[in-house]
């Protein structure tokens, strides 16, 4: 029985030695196995295009960063299932990033800094924040983490998700309209599947009230690029904090990264870290050894 | 007996109405007084020169925003007592500005906007926040309540005060010596006084450890500017966030606002809502009638 890794040779370094002191009987391959019928587990970013073929005994693909969407599920057979990277590292991160892109946005960060660039003092007006409607598009485990970082600064809170959801101090909501009309601030941490590509478009931001303010914590492919800087440009949205875009890295000609109401980050809200990514991976294949339920294994029919 | 009232016209209209319903018997002036004999009570942001002969029967000068240094105690009687405002805002709106400017510190945000800038896509790497040593200096009712605010994203906490004082779960100081040598990013919230006037300069920063980053959110007259750019060029600090600086507003030439490590705000950390502000005001003219204590009366010595 073996494990094959296919991700950088920092990480791999770290995930040998972890699974030498905790799986010692599991071989682990780096780059490529001797003998490809022993391979149950995968840990990998992308999965190789033979899979199918190739690894007719693999059990379980683990994605070594948040996220499977960079998987084609359908090149990957049926009966392999497909494992999230969960680790706290990730959570407490997202959590920073969202409160510093949530206050950002609530305390006018963008003009101000378009100020300074101009050297001019002048100050604005504060808003309290139970005077601030934030929302937040997806309420998995990331979205109330974030939720429960927000909450001590008082904002007006309310969540998005498909299934109906309830947490205590939030307006909860399956309507996608209703949620928008009412959200000042909204956070997209939703996972990128075939219902999410291009969410955040010209008729989404047009339901927001004027003037609103996007974080987007999700994925690249998930925002209309054009329909952002035209409703900046509008003032339909008056600031945007992007941690991700679409492609990655985002090319220098791009418009996003000149606008002076956006702040751009290059995908660094949230990093997995080796140890802790070991650990995870550690644990699902011991799971799956003693046939107990897999943490992180995704709905393959939902893709997330 | 009169209150005279020496502030802007938008605040005097909020504090007129206030004082109409709350105190009907108490004469409210704004601008001059009829009968300088009269009043016992002034609210205002600088003190009038002639305070000591014009108003003889005075007994509460109330400061109409946030600190009180814009006094110059000595042309104040000894027998008038100084009254600090105290408004709940004030305090919300301190822990939104210190968490967002501790998280920009903490996630390195001042390089990803130069960066961006340039249009250059650059992922650095994240530091867990349990590794990353924040301090306080300061540590009366702003500070505590930024240490609530700071406490749930796991940093290693710490606090300066020139008193012993015991905060649950954070490392307090009355050597500014140790307390600057474990601190990664420190938070200035001090009072102007004597002996803070200057107390941010070379001397203080070579005591950090080296590439630390300051937050300030003081009194601009705390900092000495040339030495904190000297700072950052020599890389003994690698970042700061000002929110206050000497003098306001800072003249369009100076260099703070265009340093590529510095983010710089037009001292909005912290507004005072008019009608907050009048609560307290009217409580404290309340207490004073009555002969009971007045909440936010400094300590005429210590200067805060």
């Amino acid at each position: 029985m073996a494990v094959l890794f296919l991700s950088t040779a920092a990480r791999a370094q770290v995930f040998r030695e972890a699974f030498a002191h905790a799986l010692p009987d599991v071989a682990f391959h780096i780059g490529e196995a001797p003998d490809p019928l022993r391979v149950r587990w995968i840990v990998t970013w992308n999965a190789p295009d033979d899979l199918a073929t190739r690894y007719p005994n693999l059990r379980l693909i683990f994605s070594i960063g948040a996220g499977v969407d960079q998987f084609d599920l359908g090149l990957i057979p049926a009966h392999v299932g497909v494992v999230r990277m969960l680790e706290p590292g990730i959570g407490a991160q997202m959590g920073e990033y969202a409160t510093l892109a949530t206050l950002a946005m609530h305390r006018d960060l963008p003009r101000y800094l378009a100020r300074q660039q101009v050297a001019e003092w002048a100050p604005g007006e504060n808003l309290p924040a139970s005077r601030r409607r934030v929302g937040v598009m997806g309420l998995g485990q990331l979205g109330t983490l974030v939720i429960d970082r927000l909450r001590p600064f008082g904002f007006d809170l309310a969540g998005y998700s498909r299934s109906t959801r309830a947490i205590d101090g939030v307006s909860c909501f399956t309507d996608l309209a209703s949620f928008l009309a009412r959200t000042d601030i909204l956070i997209c941490l939703l996972p990128l599947t075939m219902q999410t590509r291009g969410i955040l478009d010209a008729a989404l931001f047009a339901n927001l009230p004027r003037g609103a303010r996007l974080v987007h914590l999700g994925r690249g492919a998930q925002l209309v690029a054009a329909d952002l800087i035209a409703a900046l440009d509008q003032g339909q949205l008056s600031a945007a904090m992007l941690d991700v875009t679409d492609p990655e890295p985002l090319p220098a000609d791009h418009p996003l990264w000149r606008h002076p109401s956006v702040i751009l980050t290059p995908h660094i809200a949230s990093q997995t870290s080796a140890a802790e990514g070991a650990a995870h991976v550690i644990a699902g294949v011991s799971a799956d050894l003693a046939g107990r339920p897999v943490a992180g294994l995704i709905d393959r029919w939902r893709g997330y």
